[in-house]
């Protein structure tokens, strides 16, 4: 890497600063080593006032970092935020449309946690660890588009720890069909999100889009970028059901998936245990130690025990058995709103920089 | 129905009166038309102690009834508990074996809630709206056994709802394969059963031996009685993922089915709807209006909300859609210490008692 | 009572019909002997939508009555709802200001949740089972004003169990001061209410508001109404604490209390089980068995085992004790949503009614 | 201070290392740099099994340490644990008498969690933020009792945030009456501790002993150590009420108190504001860089949000505000199994070590 942490750190703006994932975002870049935020923006209009007043909080056992409490909180314009090389997008799905567009055409890298662009031709949708090389669409996306700035985006913050637990299975084995049921985080829908009256002593069996987005964007991920071409999705077929379920973080899955050809467990254990994927190699600021922890005792991952593996960036997968249906069962975690969200644009945008693909 | 409520009841005892189930037994069976409970007994000895003193009562918005809080508390030997015609067992695993054969010898019908003797090879592991006609197995039991009383089991809390769930559709359309995520209430775990420190803003992806029950009892329920033969198990592979979440009562599950033959979603609810098997068509006490109950809401059913429909004894359906790898997914909920425990063995009990197989 | 129940029950309207503590009202109010629902009403305008269109049911372990669903919601005005003579307000005080004086107004009795009119000097804040005199201010109210109509409040949710549980100690002993801390349920947030983020594993020490209309509005209650004069205040000082705790319904309160006398605890605890007010003299239909429970288990009331004792109506009390600081500490639980909102007002309407002072 | 960190560590073992504030105790001292755990003990006989297999791990987002995996869990007795010179004991007050008694007769400064010597006379009850003065008893404890050892107790995890709070207001305006509702955590109640089933949606006001244990101590540890004399309580009244919330860790409590002289609410924040004491003095490790922490916002301090400030050692307040009955109202967090518990116990030994009482 080229670039030295104090000298000259790359100006990023948050945009959607006041949200849940906006606030993940400002917390995660606190003492950044690449990336120094020097403008906030939200989808409604504060009208420059300072980012203590126009955002309350909401992180426990976190405080509002000092030196972006006196930000002032701008408009979603390029004009607004002129000296910025890195946008990081939590803007809902509704106000993202326009606003991401308008940055990228006005030269600025945009990393995107919002839905609209996921699937398009010429976006990736990235998890350093599963499809770095799907990076390497941005140039066509550039040339096509006559941007000089770029959008980039993360997946649905449960497909994430899905895909990264297939990934090295994929590779080794191959994978023809993936039945998972979620159990997801109150996190996961916002701030204000969901009512505590609709969740105290309940789980409710629905969250709209969830399953869809879950069956798309697991087959763009484990498919390729084959270049003059585009994306060709993986023949893997994904059956999906979504819940939500009364825990503040972590959205834990449980997973029946066929595999290839036959296979012994200690193989896949293995496959997990040696994955080593490129932001690891690379050791990327936000790369967690492991990509992927596979836990031995009979009863984990747990959402509360293991969300926090790898400061939320580790996907914790245990429990691996035969599965009398498919090939295999297995139980996977991931922390929805560092890894699933704010965590994954910024290792996204740490991936693209260290490629040269920005800047 | 020959036995008119108010001039003969039935006595009956409980077993194992102070847990969780055995209280849910209490609580039902007050004002029971068919059954009164003359004789509590307890797995530990409190020496024919009123069970007001040895119990702490435990169900939330109910108090101890008061024609029982005055019965003493005896061991759970036959010889203890002389003029009872049933017992309803909620003892657990380890106390069950050696009690209820006692009691079967001694001429008493057992109606057991534990795992014992579920898949013994002359005992009934019975759900009315499933298998009334397992109930047939007596005859040969007693038979073989020489017992003047019998023992019918009822199945994992669990499994109930499940193959409620699916047994209109193995009868119309055949089931060649379930695949089944639980979402289990900490009340399936008895008292004090599972720590608040262990479970408050968790998911516990295991419960012992719980996947396993799952798997083998559907097939058992589902298969059928041949006379002079045995049971014989349908040909049905079940693969049931557990897991427990911070919810009282209710264990829901998302259910992906494999259908013998194309069918097209309204027929399968039409089945569901349709559905009135032999303890609706016999108005038994405790039999609900409607075994199965399918909404139409997106996000239907939901464990606060569905899991009383019935007083706790329907399966309550919802979110009928296509499944990419098997044929149809669904969700299904029921009440576990009520359908899935002691509602399920009071309804096993006023079966056998209107099919004239006890006293 | 001269109202015979089937023969020509009163006509009611529910404003506010669509939110939490409207649908408390049409849930209370199914099967009512005197008061039938002929008409809804919600602060936006529904256009006339029946109320299944316009309101999804959040009531656990219930479902819309079949005969309200098919209602027209209408706008919250007099003439939109002619035939009325009795309306339920279940308004946010934002709405209710102006609404609610129309109807009255317009000649309809007026019975309000909202804080807006409750200190007003005319207007009678009503609990049956303390104040039930207070309700002849309504014909000061109707003469200084010139309505045909009527103004009633009901109090506060968090006041109405601690002066039901207080109301006896003055009468008999006298009550200087009263220090009291309260836990209170998600449910009096209203919905959506409090966020699930902000309130799972927590605990908020701050409802806005709340503290001060404890502190006022139990001194009028506790206070006489003066023909010719007016409300005067009972000369008790209150200092209250608000909290709000992840629990769905129930206020938990505890209470120091001075007494003007010295007392022993046996004389305290027959003054609230002695305890026979108006309400349940008249037996008016929805007033509880008992106004006042004294549960004597050394862990008595509690949130989730009490808030239902006498169907929501009864405001359950527990752990006298000495205070060292003030004469006597205790325990009072009162269900928010039913006795703190939804039947504390028809039970107003009832006394209205059954005093003559309607119709 | 004389003891470098790495040249030679203190030898200190845990008592009761199996249970929850045994694990805080080996989770807040890995990497301490005056102490080094060199063995384990715990209530029950585990024959020297390594600690990895006579525990299971219980503390969320940590992992168990990989120095004390290893190490053998021997039973409580002195002779046991040879070469310790400090025991941090969590152990539960029956099985603490003996064994704390035996390893302080054995040479060993004991610190304990248990409640059994708390108010003995020759025992310092310590928190180092309030009566650091108290560890002075040591030396007449050692005459008295003929021991080479020491004794040495931390309070009740209720009491502990709550005097932190009174001591500078004792010390500047004077503290005649504390009226205290708490609203405690699960984890102070142990492990298994409280069934799950007991708490979800619901508050239990009563936790045995709690309230006059809170009651006696807060005096004894506001009060002073005269020499030749032995402790003099404060002349305060505390009057608590007690209760048990769902939440994980931090015990928060609503406060009034009386003060001796008149003083504007801002003299009171300066008063905490400005309370720098012995620990916060003398850097001790495990202090918090400040004792107390008031927060401005309205609705703060709150559980979740405040309990880990300080690493879970400062007391947060909030809330200052007249109270109509004693002089003033507020409200107080303290992390219960940190700063009440194992936390506690260390900094006591911390201070007794830099005054050179140990050693």
């Amino acid at each position: 890497m080229s670039i030295t942490p104090l000298q000259k750190r790359i100006p990023v703006a948050v945009l959607g600063a006041t949200g849940m994932v906006g606030q993940r975002f400002i917390d995660l870049l606190r003492d950044h080593p690449w990336f120094e935020i020097v403008a906030l923006a939200a989808s409604e209009q504060h009208g420059g006032r300072p980012y203590h007043e126009a955002a309350r909080w909401r992180l426990p056992n976190s405080e509002m970092p000092a030196a972006v409490a006196q930000l002032p909180v701008f408009a979603c314009r390029p004009d607004a935020l002129p000296n910025v090389k890195i946008v990081f997008s939590a803007l809902p799905a509704e106000a993202a449309g326009e606003v991401e567009l308008a940055f990228a055409r006005a030269g600025v890298a945009v990393f995107s946690n919002a839905k609209n662009y996921r699937m398009a031709a010429d976006v990736p949708l990235l998890i350093p660890e599963v499809n770095a090389d799907h990076s390497a669409a941005l140039i066509q996306q550039r040339k096509q588009r006559g941007w000089s700035g770029c959008l980039i985006t993360n997946a649905n913050c449960s497909v994430t720890p899905l895909v990264m637990a297939l990934k090295p299975l994929q590779q080794q084995f191959g994978v023809r069909k993936v039945m998972v049921t979620t159990m997801q985080a109150i996190s996961g829908a916002g701030y204000p999100g969901l009512p505590s009256y609709d969740i105290l002593d309940n789980v409710i069996p629905y969250i709209g889009g969830e399953e869809e987005k879950m069956e798309i964007e697991a087959r763009k991920m484990l498919g390729t970028w084959e270049e003059g071409h585009g994306f060709v999705d993986a023949p893997i077929v994904v059956s999906a059901h979504c819940n939500r379920v009364a825990t503040r973080e972590g959205h834990l899955e449980t997973v029946s998936v066929e595999l290839e050809r036959a296979v012994r467990p200690e193989e896949i254990i293995a496959a997990w245990e040696r994955y080593v994927p490129e932001p690891q190699q690379l050791k990327l600021p936000t790369a967690p130690e492991r990509a992927l922890l596979y836990r031995r005792e009979i009863d984990r991952p747990q959402t509360l025990r293991d969300r926090d593996a790898g400061n939320g960036m580790t996907a914790t997968i245990g429990r691996l058995r035969p599965c009398p249906i498919l090939s295999y069962k297995f139980v996977v975690l991931g922390h929805n709103t560092i890894r699933g969200a704010a965590g994954g644009s910024i290792l996204n945008a740490e991936l693209c920089v260290s490629k040269g693909l920005i800047g």
